[in-house]
């Protein structure tokens, strides 16, 4: 069912009239009738099954039926900071991420990023955005994930969140594998966990040194070494599966 | 460290001549030097560290050191049967599932599949074969992957695995949690689990029941909705975090 996000508050049995992108979707691109059924959600998060109850072009009018009280969120805020990669990875990581539950993600040059984003990143920005909508839209998400772009680990260090990691390839070398798993189950529910991944280089040692002075732990992610890509991606699995899955959830 | 795969037993203090094509990426690609250290893997799956002792063109000798001891594989042998997607989506899905550790995997064609391979699956399996391997020396595992097609789903169930699942997106809408992690649980070190990821349409309701009466377990996996190459990803990472990382592993 089709899924879209509002900027307007909704109420079961109001009337709307959808915003024109929506409209062409519904009535251009997926051919919908009269009748047909979709899911808004609404600024609160909360998502209401609709009706099309009139068709006009772009012009599509919706009935607000009941909500469906779907949440699908984790029960934890996460932030992903990735340190700039080449090519298209970073739309694949907005994308996958966001199908992974991830809450925001920001994109940060590191020491060993090979690429570099200065005027570019506005557009980058905003092109990423879009990719995280699509993808919300897609996964049924209640919210759409956030991109944003950092100048550097000083202004990461400046912002707020209970729970802070870097996944560093030497600690799991080390056979480091407590400290996930531990900082995890030590963040409360509605608690902000921020995890940082390196770029294809990896993480260096004075950002590391860096990062720990500023109360980051160094985690671990399993004995195999995985791409740019792959580690925010293992990262929010296993988020979901000590908190969402059974035997683990609170 | 560059890590290559040989078909050749090894022992430490030996001199072996390196295959032309591994020969061709240290001398030629890499510009590697006498001394320079390396990682062979042998087919009993233990990696020893190597020194290129000579350099001759595509003729690269290396000599044998002491094996690493290190095992960066999953403590349970996991299959992933994906159902065929469109487009790279089988790349990607090999190239990353072999990075967080998978050791088979299978394409099949599903009722949902909208890309036939047919005659052009021979060809296709022998890329994807080539994918594994490359990733499986960037993530210095001690095995490569296999990569296969089989048919249909009458193939599938008669191979034998110890733990068998079918990831199933209405298991997850209607709650169900448990499943996965149970499923694992229960499986021994060593053991075998195969776990069935529809194509982009999901699993069919006749899959699923013929799946079922073979023994094969719906299992959620978390209660987002995530694209065809995303859900094994997320179920290779889950088994790392329930048997690899500390206060589950055994």
């Amino acid at each position: 069912m089709q899924h879209y996000f509002l900027d307007q508050a909704l109420k079961t049995g109001e009337s709307v009239t959808l915003p024109s992108n929506i409209g062409h979707h519904l009535g251009k691109v997926l051919r919908a009738e009269v009748g047909d059924h979709f899911e808004l959600v609404a600024p609160d998060h909360q998502v209401f099954e609709a009706q099309v109850s009139a068709l006009d072009g772009n012009i599509v009018k919706a009935k607000i039926l009941t909500p469906t009280n779907k949440d699908v969120e984790l029960p934890v805020n996460v932030t992903i900071v990735s340190g700039l990669s080449k090519g298209n990875k970073p739309e694949w990581i907005v994308q996958k991420a966001t199908e992974l539950g991830v809450a925001h993600i920001i994109f940060m040059p590191m020491n060993w990023s090979v690429v570099k984003w200065n005027q570019k990143a506005a557009k980058k920005i905003a092109r990423l955005n879009e990719v995280a909508l699509s993808a919300a839209e897609q996964s049924h998400r209640n919210i759409v994930p956030t991109v944003e772009y950092l100048d550097g680990l000083k202004a990461l260090t400046q912002l707020d969140f209970d729970t802070k990691l870097v996944a560093y390839e030497e600690s799991a070398k080390q056979g480091e594998e407590a400290n996930l798993v531990k900082a995890v189950k030590q963040t409360a529910k509605g608690g902000s966990i921020v995890a940082v991944f390196g770029p294809e280089g990896g993480v260096s040692e004075s950002e590391i040194e860096d990062l720990k002075a500023h109360g980051f732990i160094l985690a671990g992610l399993g004995p195999r070494i995985m791409r740019t890509e792959t580690a925010p991606l293992y990262f929010l699995s296993a988020i979901s599966v000590l908190t969402e899955l059974s035997a683990f959830a609170e």
